[in-house]
Order: C-alpha cells, then structure tokens, then sequence
C-alpha cells in the first residue's frame, strides 16, 4: 500500500479512528486508511485488496447514519476526500462532471453562477460528498420536486470488486441503451463498486421562491392536503410536515411563534416574478380544506424566515429534550400517513419515551425520532426496542425502511421483512456479479443468507 | 404447456408466424405461443421451460422496431395480451397497478377521470403495452418535462429466470432500500425478467397547452435556442426539432404550409389559465435570438393544429418517398447536434438516400430516418451500410446509441462501441445474476463475449 500511495497510506492510531466512526455513532477499527487521488490508484488498490482477500470500505465525509462507512470487518477504508475536483461543468447540455469528494456545498457554489444546480439537498449539504450522497441515494426537501441522488445522474465511472473500470450511462438525459447500471449503483453503498466520476443532471435554478405555512387540527386533515397539493399541476418545490409533538417542541423548547396544532404543513414553490404569484395561489387554494386551523402566506424572502422558524427550531429542540436521537426516514404512500402518525404516538406511550414525526410530506417520507437518554440504560433499551416495531408498522402500511439515508447495518436484518428471499437472492447474485469475492463494504445493506 | 395453459398454448402455424414477427419487419418462427393469464401460469412456464433448455421471448404488442421480441433461438413466445387488467388507480397517492398487457392508451384513458396520467407518450401508445413500454424504456416527446419509462415507475413484480416471483420497489417516489431493481428491469428487453405486475407513478394532468413554431437560419442556430430554452426555469412540454430535409419534405411532398428553412423547433408548454401565457412567453423569449427566422405563437388548441401540421405531415410523407425506411433514435448532448446533423446530411451524399433528422431537441434524441426503396438492391446496401457510420458518428459525439427503442438485435453488434468489455462483463453477470441458464430472449441486448 505504501508502493502505491506513499505518505497517503495512513496505519496510525489517530487515522485508524478517525476513519472508523461515522455520524451513526458507530465504531470499528480499519487496518489501515488509503487516500487514493486517481482512478487508477483505486483500481490498484481494489486489485492488492482482492488479491489478499482483504475489505474496503469506501467512505465520503462519513455522515451517514447507518454505519454505512463502518469498516467492522476491518480491512482498508477508502477516503475520497483527496479526489475532489469539478473536473468539468457544461451549462448549455447541463452536465457537471466531478470527483466524488466535491462537497455538495461547494458544487452548488460552483454552479450557481451559471442558473444551474444539483438537485439533492440532503441537511450535510455542507459537509457531504457527491459520492455518499450518490452511494446512499441522498434526497432533501427539493426531492418533492427535483428528484434524489438517483434521479439527477446521467453516468458514473466505477472500480468494481475485481479492480476493472467500468462506465455506465451517458451524457444524455434519455438512454435505452442497455442495463441501467448507473442507477443501480446510487444507493448500493460502496458494496458493488467504487464510483471514481460522476456526470450529475442539472437543472435550472429558479429565480424566486414563496412559502406557506397552514396548521391543521389533526393528521388526517394535513394528509388531505398533502394529496390535494400533489394532484394538482403546480409541484411544490418542498412540502414539509410537522406533527403535534414537533409543534409543541419548537413553540415550548424551541420558543417559535406558533400555537397548539395537530399538524403543520410548510410548503414551498418556486419561479420566477411572473410565474410565482400563480403557483402560490395554487397550492394554497390546494392547502384549504377540512380541519385548516391557520394558513400564512410569505410572499417574500423576509416573511419566509418567520413562517420557517418553526420549522428551523425543531432540531435544536430536539436536542435540548434529548440527547440521544434514533433518526429514521420510513416512508409510506401519502394517504397512510395519519397512521402512520398515530402508530408513532402510540410507540411513544407504549415504550414512554418521546417520538416525534416531521419530513417530507409530499414523498410520504417522514423522518421519526426516538429520542432518549444514553445515559440511561432503561431509555436506550426501550428506543433500541421501539426500532423494530417502527419497521413493522411502515411495512404494514405499504411503505419502505428507507427514503434517504439508505440501510448501512442498522436496518440490514429488517432487509427480510421488506423483501422476499428470492428478491435477496437476486440482490446477492448481483453484489456477486460486480464484487464476487465479496470485498467492497462487506456486511452491508444485505442480511446473510 | 398444454396442461398449463390449455388453448391458450399455440403451435398452429398462423399462431407461429403471428408472433414471430415485429415492427422492425424481421422473422423468426417459435416453437408456439403461450397466452397466460395469470403470474403463477407465467412462473410455472419459466420453470418448464427452464428445466427443458427452452428460451422465452416475452412479448407486448410487438411494436418494437429492434427486433427484441423476434424469437430468433426457437422456443416459447410468451405474450402478455391477456394479462391486461388495470389492477388499482390510487389517485391520491399518485399510482396505478397495472398488468403488463395494458395498453398504454387504455390507461392514459382510465387516468384521465382522475387528472392523472402517465408521462410515456410513444408515437405508439393506442396499440403498445405497458409492459413492452417498461421493457424498451420508451419516451416519447412529453419525456423532455417528464422523463421516459424508467422515470415513471415505483415498483414490479417479475418472474426470473429461474421460475422466482420477485418484487422491487415500492409505492412511494422516494425508495432508498437495497439495490434499485426496478430501474435495471426498466429497459432490459425481457432479458432479465418477465413484468408481470407494474406500479406506475402518474403525474398531474395540465389542464391547458400552447405552442410556438419557430424556424432558424440552420441547425446551429437551433441548438442555441434549444440550449437557451431548456436552460430557464420553465421546462418546456414538448420540444421539437426538424431538420432543412425535413421541412422541405414536409411543405413538398406534405403540402404543409412552411418556408424554406435550415431548421424548425416546435415547443409547446402547459399549465392552467394563469400560469400558461408566462410559460410561453418564457419560452418565446428563450426561442429568439441569433439565426431565427420566424417565430408563430399558438396560443389556443385551434391555432396549435395549424402549427403542429408540418410536423405532422411528415411521417406520411416519408412514407410517400420511401417505403423502406430505417428508424433510429440517438441521442447526443444538445451542444452536438449540429455536428450530429452536419454529419448525417453528409452521409445523405456519399451514401446517395435521403437520410433526415427530426425529433426530441430538448433530450438531443434525434430519429435519424435512411430512407430507401425495398426493392432496389443497390438501395438497400446503401442503407445497411450507412447505419454503422451513423453510431459511430454518435458515439464520437459522446452520443448514446438508443435514446427510447433500445437494443434489440438491430444494435446489438454496436454496443462493443458503446461500451468496454469490463462493463459488458458486468452486464452478462447481471444477465446470469436473474437468468443462469440463459432462456430468456437470448442474443438481445448484449453482444455475444
């Protein structure tokens, strides 16, 4: 390893460690850390590690929280961080070619000045890399609108488990043009292949935005609305919810101005000066209906700041009440969301911890927290319990484990009860197609057979 | 397969030859033609045929202008015309469960009541299915604002080919749990797998749409404007290009009322009442510029008919100069389709045929049409030959072979240009991953190792 990467071959403690954790706040140690900074260092790494029979562990900025990037059964991790070049951006055919340890962040920065932009807007914007957000399928509120990781792609450059370079895609933003291996890859998770490039669809950025607010007396109601919204021509560029628990949190911990509610819809539209009035005119006549409480509208950018507060001060509510946090991102089709809701109050009384629901309502993709205390041991064995239970119930409500964040190892056993084994079966012997000796982030996203 | 399926197993000779045929005017004869009506009929089919070596070309409407549903190796034509239940429209949840069978326009027809359709607009949607819809990607010009068959589905149960029922997907538009096998059966010509149940996402209908004619100095000068439009916020419904060899046919041999022209966008746009005079202005405003000539807004369905006539004239007037007539659809980045047309008006000359260019500007997937007499043999070789320097043209344009009819057998040969050996390795694995023994439609897609 030293022959291939010399000092960018790191085995000491300080490196081992650092590289180890992720924000899961999970743990293991790597052999060593590899800093590749060209494609074919990759491919050369891959092919020493095969030889040896020896795991990598591809890794971004480490944000997932999944222990995605965990390496449990050592061997080498992987860090992108030092191949993260714009290598290229093509405005007139929106196209952005980069290595996958641009931040996010920084390629919006980079587009912004030519009215484009990429539309994942996962909340480690700031601090994630292309590349996780592609190898998790990252989403964000845009993604109502916009599209994920997975929908704005159009080619990827990989290492796979033997150490070949393959390419899958093209420049263009329709392709029949054989298997569709690019999007397979976004959301695999480093267990197929690395990606060393990526050609990201870009859209257009719109001039302006405008915003409502509307509180409604139960989730029934909000769930109404999130449908009426939707089935209208206008997409909203965000569509956020809050339930009763989250509003009492930002108004009483968070000290935001908004009264007592069974649920709260932000929702968001986007154009430009001509168009604009139109599309928030839509989507609040789509807002009105049974059980609305309140509705506020910011038409500009100085009344969108106090009607988001609310929103805004719910994550550092959060941790005020708690300071551990099990944050999920089950989603279920639209209409199940009020039980989805009430199955999440219901969790909370049972296991008596607070669990609260807030997201993206417009994909059905909420975000539940168990909230608790590590230092106690009752309260992490009841969160650690109320895990599975969440599960179930999204699964029986015709919903999915993950919207966003992927499956890593803390969802991994649930695996089998969203899929049958013979669709695992078909995953495994693709996992075997690209990495048949089982090498790239070995343990992840698929439960043993 | 008698006592599976009864009558509907067929080995008489008008059977044989009915289904031994496609759109791309090429012929093989099966051993006979299955019609199942149910998954479990399908799955055991697979399993017979799986234990007996027999190959299984699944086959919808046999639109396909490839040669994917030809059964070139013998065996078993599975046709799914009998498997054309709309199973479930959930409005409010955005989706539609449908058997593989359906045809496309049945269901733009159920969803209308709704406000709902789904955004595939082949130019054959009233007599192609669903299922032959998923499994060539197919577009249409609608998938510049709406994205083609893979864009457009949640999930699909299939039959491998081993004789496994499996599932991908979910109901939701946000999905990040485990490999996306959804998206990899999108496309694969029944190589993989047989669709036999499909969750469609839909998508609001507009209420209204208007139109804009405009004709440009040359293609350059097109492609700007191409640029420029898709380029705003506003995307554009439809975006439409055709080149001067068309524009002429279309006024000479068509009758349409058009001047002589280098190049013609036709772009519509929609949206209701309020929003849709500023979607056209936008566009108007994006459509000026350097090298235009003309400029005709439709801003009614009356006048729309007028502006769309040239357009429309000239797929009968291709027919009347040509019988014969090879139909291609690449795609390039927008930037090159000057080079693109340049190329293949070039190619008009050395080859001695009329070879024309029109089609989705806003996607750069243009049909290219070789136009030549069946019964000239002289003809006819000119036309073969010209279709290799037409992908090699493309590709040297960083252009993709297919851009919404897919692979078949007619390009087959071409995807050792497309792609690498490493990524055709990977794709035979994922071949073998669902289909070890190889029987579902052999010899389609992927070229021989």
């Amino acid at each position: 390893m030293s022959a291939l990467l010399g000092e960018y071959w790191r085995t000491d403690d300080l490196s081992r460690r650092g590289y180890g954790e992720d924000n899961s706040k999970r743990y293991a140690l790597p052999v060593g850390v590899a800093l590749p900074e060209t494609r074919e260092q990759v491919a050369s790494l891959v092919r020493v590690c095969r030889r040896h029979g020896v795991p990598i562990v591809a890794r971004g900025a480490g944000t997932s929280s999944t222990g995605a990037a965990i390496p449990y059964s050592g061997g080498v991790v992987l860090s992108f961080e030092r191949m993260n070049r714009i290598l290229h951006i093509q405005p007139g055919d929106r196209y952005a070619v980069v290595e996958p340890g641009v931040l996010n962040g920084d390629l919006q920065r980079a587009l912004a000045p030519h009215g484009l932009f990429w539309a994942p807007d996962p909340a480690s914007a700031d601090v994630s890399t292309i590349g996780g957000n592609l190898a998790c399928n990252a989403g964000g509120p845009h993604a109502v609108k916009y599209g994920t990781a997975r929908d704005n792609v159009l080619a990827l450059t990989a290492v796979s488990g033997t150490g070949e370079v393959i390419h899958s895609g093209g420049l263009t933003t329709k392709n029949a043009t054989g298997y569709d291996l690019t999007r397979l890859l976004v959301g695999s998770e480093g267990t197929l292949a690395l990606i060393v490039e990526a050609t990201l669809k870009l859209l257009p950025l719109p001039p302006q935005r405008a915003s409502l607010r509307a509180l409604y007396q139960d989730v029934g109601s909000a769930a109404a609305a999130v449908m009426r919204v939707m089935t209208q021509p206008i997409a909203p560029a965000m569509l956020e919810f809050m339930d009763r628990a989250c509003i009492r949190l930002a108004r009483e911990v968070g000290g935001a101005d908004i009264p007592d509610a069974g649920a709260l819809l932000m929702i968001e539209v986007d154009g430009d000066e001509a168009t604009l009035p139109h599309a928030l005119e839509a989507v609040t006549v789509a807002a009105r209906g049974a059980g609305l409480l309140t509705l506020d509208v910011a038409p500009d950018e100085a009344s969108r700041e106090i009607l988001w507060a609310a929103r805004k001060s719910l994550s550092p509510a959060l941790r005020t009440i708690a300071a551990g946090k099990i944050n999920e991102d089950v989603v279920v089709p639209v209409s199940r969301i009020p039980e989805l809701v009430a199955g999440v109050e219901a969790m909370a009384t049972e296991f008596n911890l607070p669990i609260v629901a807030f997201g993206h309502a417009g994909n059905g993709n909420l975000h539940v927290n168990i909230l608790f205390d590590p230092a106690d041991d009752g309260q992490c064995q009841r969160a650690e319990a109320a895990l599975p239970r969440l599960f179930a119930l999204t699964l029986s409500l015709d919903g999915t484990l993950s919207g966003e964040h992927g499956i890593g190892v803390t969802k991994r056993e649930f695996m089998r009860d969203a899929f049958g084994t013979p669709t695992l079966d078909v995953m495994r012997a693709i996992k075997a197609a690209f990495d048949p000796d089982g090498i790239l982030n070995p343990g992840k996203v698929l439960p043993a057979r």
